[in-house]
């Protein structure tokens, strides 16, 4: 349940509201937003129970309206917040220019990801991305650094100045891992991990959130709504291909989620072309039709030994091979700048 | 890495191994099998130490054989284990002639769930299912009723006798859904939580594991593998619908996956055409395809007032017309068994 | 366009309707019924035009009701023929005891197919599949031996009785084929090749339909409503398999096409298990699995050599594991016919 | 079954094959390369004589190879032909620079195609395309102008200079179509109709082959194999979107499609984002993406007034909206020609 308040509603009527509330048993929560306040109540309530709420509370002075949604999302949607949502991450901001996020599959050695780091850094990215607890389909399969990883990435980050983007697999691990991490990545097999949603929304970290891999855009926006309805208003969409029946690609990236996403939400929306085509080859055309098709920033994977790396090598670029296509990030993105200025900058 | 030790080996030579395994800072597991001892290390390794340990134990009396086996599954496989799996629960045996499992998508209320059990008893279930922890892709509905749905699905199995098959969502929740639960199901969306399918590894509980939306048939074996390789030998597989293209169902039951199943894995695989489905005039007819295509079991939504459900209302049975249902299976069960002794019993 | 007569309509009425059509330049065409008159103008016609003979033609006396419906089907639904069609092979009925049509992929020579029909007819198929004229994926393949395969087929039929189904491929051909065959195959790649719909609906050879790798079943029954609207109500539709993602099966069997299509359409629904799971193995649990959803009928690919099969070896029954297979089928449509009446025969 | 001749064989050697596989029944054809000669025989053979043909021909003079390939493509792959093929049509170039094709759905009038015609030809693009002949899932639905509709895109053609794409239904209709049309577009649904893929294949126009809806990116060149083998050796391919899960788009454009065909095959690629995404407000981003993605080309539906289109008028784009693209297109395609030769021409 979400109370609306209205635009000009006193703190005294938002303090009522908070009370009545609490009378009824529940929490309430400040959902904050630039052009008005929200409050939610996030507790699940039976339907008897929804019915009292409103009527007690829809009744009180400065509310607007209230909104319980079955099935759709709300905080997410473009007319809750029609302006788009920039997230400052350090010195670094997702929301404008597209951003890239460079870096291993996963954390191997201290001495591999502080090159990588460098390296990239060098080449211009402006986030670290690595895996230090690594989600894996058998159980028999190397499943990341954990801690030591964790310590390797925030040295990376300390010596380059990239902020540092990892996974976390369960609540419980999110407290270590923000710690160290600068953006929580939640990964697309735990798109639907409501507990982890949870305890992600209840951190002051910004989230990464990937698309599942068999998740329609509606569902990654209610996924969204998880984390947002928490409190935490910091979200990243990540599209990193869907499964579908071509086998020549290890999925099929859905670009048309760029522009569509941008229709529907305020969030950013980053593209993942390693994960999607799980072939190097094909990293460069999808990461330049990604920045085409609008998309606010780019995760890759880089490695400096791909034929080495111990998880997904056959997608990583070397470090020439992304030294070279983010030349080419730059040009089609201010070309793409320049279109919508309307005027050639360079001409 | 699983140690597989020769058939006639003796218990000094396990105690050895295991000695050895402590020695280097691992926590051995005996995975008990019917034909062979078994011991597993379930706690990651790095590439190094994997072939340390694969030297050092190799060379031990004993041992016939060490495998890491990176994206296959072992525990799982007919190879590992010729014979099927039958899986006791009470007095109920799921892994021969076809089990049905029925009760509402969510405990509702104390009165709802009590009549609904003795109902389906009456009618020849065998085991109760109902939620009390709900996963819901919208944060605004309706969760479940937590512990308080816990009891009354205890007192309903009290009061009829059929075990209890209940989801569990996340790793901290198992010890309190295994109090009260006879079977712990692990749903869809959590296929690949794997901190859930090892939580739930690590309890003497049966596993109901259902296949994912977007998984492969070796996917769901894999998940499988997670819990076993903790030194649960007790789960059940459950088809559920994939995701397809087609828009008439909510899911497309994969009904192949039933005999493929049988032919990869010794596991029992039942069959839920309720939320493949999610049209409950389309369930009596894949309810009795699915026992003819050789299912253990089914997992069925009954609910004494399905227009007025909470959840999934639309895909419930009414309890008149599971009563006809059940009765219509029973005889293409028996046609099933009959053709495989080769003879018609009732001739 | 379709002009519905009200049930009580005289014969100088239609008349009238028709003349009226004539005159305005387009062919009606009489669409017989049981239960009353339809005329049909299948010729398109621009906007205004459709507008203009509406006007013209519900002013006329003996209409009930004049339809144009865009993007729906019409003749193929239940509310326009609320009784099954069954349609009769000669001295063969599908559309109810569940019918088994039985052969090879392709006619390889006529001893092969003399030899595989008599046997199919030992074991109780009722009609004889093979195709003369296969459509392959690469040009390089074996395409079949045509007319020489058909003359094959028809020999093969006059020996054992047993009514031919076999494939056309292009409108073209839609003769030669309809002078061997009892039953003309429309396959899956052709579902939406449209003058070869209406080539078959302008026979009347009755026709079976399969459905495409990726067409929905509404498609399936638009595809089916093509041939109708031509005149021929004798269509026959088959699930054989959609893509998915999972690799394990060539298809995917979508069973709950037949209790769907059983809801929406009057025309008789038959299963290919063989094309659909490409694995022989799986064959007869799917097999079994669709006469106990309610399937009509059953396509089976059998060979009397699967290892030198010149296609799909892979998928044919051996003619033992065929003759064993009917045996079931008989004891599951038993089964479920009991159900339906609601007391079991042999009790 | 195809024979490469040594790249240095003489006439006569090329003489006494075509006389020698005439003299066994066959007939010969001179399948045309720049880089060497290469007879094929599209006849299809049963195995024995395939075994007898390769004996005969490998032994005579100039003969370097014999290839059968199964499943597989040849004349469509980069190792049979490492050099791009690039096609003339008058006096445009498919497989440079990107190339428009922009036109409506269908033809509906002579004044709107001209007027369309006109105004696209002013905003930059090379190509008319629209529809005469129309594939419609419903038999009731509009299908077209026909020979009409052929000769308004003709006109159309004449007055603005714009070659002619325009889609052929049957192989009966493709003298028809070739006396009009430049090029000869195979639809999505015709894909894999063979014997319209033949009949193209024995026309001299170009073929913009697009790719159906449920086929692999293999399957898609094995349909092109289809018109190469007949000797014709200008196909264009088109990527217009897969079915998938998601119900946000019609289809889910597949642009991994792009750079994986452009490393398999010579052809040239174009993308279709209209049908893909089926609505307007997405064509953009996706036309720009494919653009940045490397296609050789976009086909884009343009009409005067969307809303009262035919046929999708929902993705159409209006006159001024292309023209704005039509902008935007030339800048990231600069921006990629720019990165691709290393230096920024307007620095």
């Amino acid at each position: 349940m979400v109370i609306l308040m209205s635009p000009d509603c006193r703190k005294a009527e938002v303090a009522e509201i908070l009370a009545a509330i609490r009378g009824r048993g529940f929490e309430p929560r400040i959902i904050s937003s630039l052009s008005r306040t929200v409050i939610g109540i996030v507790e699940e309530m039976h339907h008897g129970r929804v019915e009292e709420m409103t009527a007690l509370l829809s009744g009180l002075p400065g509310v607007e309206g209230i909104e319980t949604f079955g099935g759709s999302f709300k905080l997410a949607s473009r007319e809750f917040r029609p302006e788009r949502t920039i997230i400052r991450v350090r010195d670094k901001y997702i929301g404008g220019a597209p951003v890239v996020m460079a870096g291993p599959c996963a954390v191997e050695s201290r001495e591999s990801i502080l090159r990588i780091a460098e390296m990239a850094a060098a080449s211009g990215a402006s986030f670290l991305r690595g895996g230090a607890f690594k989600p894996r389909t058998s159980p028999y399969s190397f499943r990341g650094l954990k801690e030591e990883g964790l310590k390797y990435l925030r040295e990376a980050s300390n010596l380059t100045g990239l902020p540092v983007v990892t996974e976390v697999l369960t609540p419980e691990d999110v407290p270590l891992v923000a710690e160290y991490a600068d953006v929580l990545q939640i990964g697309a097999r735990n798109m639907q991990n409501y507990a982890l949603l949870e305890a992600a929304g209840e951190t002051d970290r910004p989230v990464f959130l990937k698309r599942g891999l068999m998740a329609t855009i509606k569902e990654l926006l209610l996924s969204a709504e998880y984390i947002l309805a928490k409190g935490n208003s910091q979200v990243i969409l990540c599209e990193r291909g869907i499964r579908t029946f071509e086998p020549a690609t290890r999925n099929t990236l859905d670009l048309s989620a760029v522009p569509l996403l941008k229709e529907m939400t305020h969030l950013p929306v980053v593209v993942d072309p390693s994960h999607a085509s799980g072939k190097r080859e094909l990293v460069p055309a999808l990461a330049l039709a990604a920045v085409a098709a609008g998309a606010d920033g780019l995760m890759l994977e880089v490695h400096d030994n791909p034929e080495a790396a111990l998880s997904d090598g056959r997608q990583s670029l070397t470090l020439e091979a992304f030294d070279y296509l983010m030349k080419k990030i730059e040009r089609v993105s201010m070309a793409i700048h320049e279109s919508e200025t309307g005027e050639l900058k360079c001409a």
